[in-house]
């Protein structure tokens, strides 16, 4: 951390603040005393030391963190990538690409297990299903909830996929036994109460990345998580919120690459959300893989315009198919480059 | 609601999917033949109709909702202004300017009572403090949670101020008894479970806008609370995520007077987390003063260079009382204009 | 400007590399070693170093701008208010808000000089009107170009206002004899060529931020044109793009006391185009006047449902009576708070 | 193009209004009257007509466009692709990945010379090389201009490579003459009169996506091209401003398929600008040329951390080198997919 003084401040303001520094945390400051300004830099871990606290001082004029603001997420200090291994085999991270289907909300046994089979043969891994459904509106379909649950239940058993859902409260996390990924949504992200719960279970956690939250927000919300002793997390790029209307949202394909860079936590790519447009998740998922996504989440049903939600954005088992055939053929020439 | 259907569809689907329309949903639909494509109008109670469900139908080009999708929020249905009457009657929305003022977060007895003190002596008329902390770090200070509850009941008791604070779980609503008006956070803005949950209490819920939500967004959260039949909300513009750097958040301040066009609910101003710099706050508060605010919920902290969070956008006491002293004389010009 | 080195780097490397800075450019390195890693810090004239060229250097981690990259523009040099006096007596950032007001574009003489003379009534010091018009459609309505320039000398003429109109290429400016200040729309913020021959001028030039303009990019800007020697540069904040669609634009109130901050430079406000939105226009007005804006420039047509352009967000010459009457009341409050 | 009135106008205003249309514009009006509102439905060709224009009218609620609002670059009427074929050969568009490299700017023959050496070999048809440079700072490198251009030809004289190269003022043209591909940044991708006289030359024209501008609008500044007579234009999508700010923009991948989607102009990536580092371009230019880019656009330099501006994005030829290889074994599978 780099500290730049206001010019012309008394030494004696300057030799407390940084003994309340050294004091208070396990940091050494060096100080550079310039003609016109003096700047302190901080040695040591200065995770812990709040940055806004730093600049609010009245002496400060500007801080600069060198060192990232995450641990347990942090690349340097766990170089290797983190898999996410089942119980059941089935693994993210790995450098394969995980494929996770299935229908924006679980609506009958039928229809579920019905896409649960269709998507297994066409070679996706997981199944995903939304119970507790988080939508903008209150008169909207709000998700099966229990009883979504108990029918991804059945699917799992059918098929062998591991279940994939959304939990919108800790309230509901007993729900969840049978579930083998939990994700937590967009709207959720910066939920700290939520993650800090989730921190203390033993399941895998899909962290999706909020509609206008920065990749280190991100890391942080991870580090929430893995803070607790939970370092299975799965980081999920699904667009952010920019000006452009075209899509529903802008999907941050250099987020990727950037996070793999800066941690060690697998990253996958949900198109669906990304684009909000049906004909748009093919050529989407193929970037992503290409990219070098660990994985992609796809909503798929096998009749999206009866579909009661998100209809619009989900493809059909056909087109996931399709969509499976090619991404996997290209994902094989991307390892071999 | 307004239906363009994609050219040349087969007129029995069209019948099908009107009759669909008008046995689930109380609209009529009119339908009007162009030469080139068919357009469908819909009249009635559209809210409970999702438009992506619609625009999920393969023969549908595009749907554009004419009616708002908020109802209990909306000012066509209900002309008059909300105000927000406490028992101990203070009032926020009957044209006044409401000050909500206090640290960033309670740190201590003395912290609050003293800051309580100075700021009622300024003319606030509620106390702002934080017990439950948002932060983007695992690793921060996190407040001192029912400890700082407490405290902020006894800086109540002595100086009659009614507290404003902020959840973060509905399983600290026990916690809550002595507090006057909740607070939801930017960051929970579409926790739709807290929301419901909030609903069903009989407390003044002061919603924040989330980060990079619309306005109508912020409509439809206060509608999950409102549907619930708590119909106490208040609405709180605190700046928006944009590309600029020079300001913590973007300040919105058109979202007043659109959101006071839109819906009878009070809106307030928190210029403090807008410009995240301490100098700004005054010439923000003025502006919001100025354009019709309902109120202004500001950061004040007896030594700032040592809060426990946010001191580089809170302000003194002595800054406050200024401030507070030209906001109520601009208040007085502008009621009078 | 503090270059943070990566940590290992040979001692000839980094001596090699503050030789150049010190040959080069007008500055004195200072070199602070710590346990880690390495810090440079420059003292002196850094505008002319290039941030980017030393962030490319493959062992600098960092760069830290200290000092502001503009120099004519910066209030640090030039700590009074630029004050714009026109030979008429009219002046831009004397204290008091000065009123610009005019038709979107010249439509015919009739129209230009009714409008002229009743804003005059209503105290406008400067008529605007549009002559080349930048429009996102090549088959929408271009303005009546240099017959339009003519038709705003004639209202000049009959009522005595400066008039302000906007420039869209450097080859017409010959026709722009007769104008008092020339505009840069928001499109050619950073049209640099433009900018540097305006820069050649003598005539004030009005500078609109561009729709996703950082501040200091507007900074930059007006340091073009005042590099070449034209000093009368006022700048006007009128709405940046955002994800938000209720308003056209949105206003960045914080902009107007920022820009005061760091620059002497006059700052005016367009509540036209930042809401888009004709009953927005006087709320958003009365907020700049009461932020301490310099002026309002505001779209006032008779006819604003036939105008040619920006009908949608035109005010009539009675609308524009009552905010005028109201933004000096207001001005006279504030000046005395 | 639809309008909904508003409740309650009477029959005469209605019809006026609509009389007006049909005579003013090649369309015809259906009316469709509701038991609360009315809406007008238009036919034909609705380009000329100003959608603000209609909004501007008193009675009217609001406006949606159906059909798009340009015509030459629109898919519809022109569903084959265009292809851009220089006379020495070069193809973009026809379904190839084209290649254009070189420096950020020229800095001298043997620079300019030896880069465009080493990209042919590694694959690359066009050079890229910029002789005016659009700047931030009026004090940073402008680039080498006419001599800039002189260079240019050399280079192409020895290797062959067409020359892709930025004007920035329409009174440069003339220098232009040996130039094959005329590039209009971003910051002028709505100098509506540089555009317009471009139009006039018929030389293609690579015009990049503006920071902050919408697809849509990008197509419209295409339109300002063709509509004047030069239907040769290439489409650049280089990223747009975010609020992120871990890359310098955000590349909006999704842009390739909705463009390709819209319009059947080609479409190229600029990942450099895109992303503003250098170990991210390879990655983007894998996606892009997965998701079906027609070109890429890649800053090399054989000295990076001497480029004399954009060091910090620019490859070297080595790294360019495999880059190219990977990027054409990729589109070869992506081909056959």
């Amino acid at each position: 951390m780099i500290i730049v003084l206001k010019p012309n401040q008394r030494q004696e303001t300057i030799n407390e603040f940084v003994n309340k520094l050294t004091t208070n945390y396990d940091v050494q400051v060096n100080t550079w005393v310039g003609t016109q300004s003096t700047v302190l830099g901080l040695i040591g871990d200065t995770t812990a030391i709040d940055s806004e606290y730093v600049a609010a001082q009245e002496f400060v004029e500007s801080v600069k963190r060198v060192q990232e603001p995450y641990k347990k997420a942090n690349r340097k200090f766990h170089p290797d990538n983190t898999v996410i291994s089942l119980p059941t085999g089935q693994k993210i991270g790995d450098g394969s690409l995980a494929l996770i289907a299935g229908p924006c909300s679980v609506e009958s046994e039928d229809q579920i297990c019905e896409i649960a089979e269709s998507v297994k043969r066409s070679g996706a891994m997981f199944l995903r299903g939304g119970a507790f459904k988080p939508r903008t509106s209150p008169y909207a379909f709000q998700g099966m909830k229990a009883e979504g649950l108990e029918l991804l239940s059945k699917a799992k058993k059918k098929t062998g996929l591991p279940i994939v859902t959304e939990i919108m409260s800790i309230e509901h996390l007993p729900l969840f036994e049978d579930v083998d990924i939990i994700q937590v949504g967009a709207r959720n992200m910066q939920n700290f109460e939520l993650l800090r719960q989730l921190g203390k279970t033993r399941k895998p956690i899909l962290l999706k990345r909020g509609l206008a939250n920065t990749i280190e927000e991100l890391l942080m919300s991870a580090e929430y998580i893995m803070a607790e002793g939970n370092e299975q997390v799965i980081l999920c790029e699904r667009g952010i919120r920019t000006y452009e209307t075209m899509t529903r949202n802008t999907l941050d394909i250099s987020a990727v690459p950037v996070i793999k860079k800066l941690s060690h936590l697998p990253v996958i790519v949900d198109p669906s959300h990304a684009s909000g447009i049906n004909w748009l998740i093919e050529p989407l998922a193929i970037a992503a893989a290409a990219i070098g996504a660990d994985g992609l989440i796809i909503e798929v049903h096998n009749d999206p315009s009866h579909a009661l939600c998100d209809g619009a954005q989900s493809i059909t088992p056909v087109q996931f198919d399709a969509l499976a055939a090619k991404v996997k053929k290209l994902s094989e020439t991307v390892r071999a480059l």
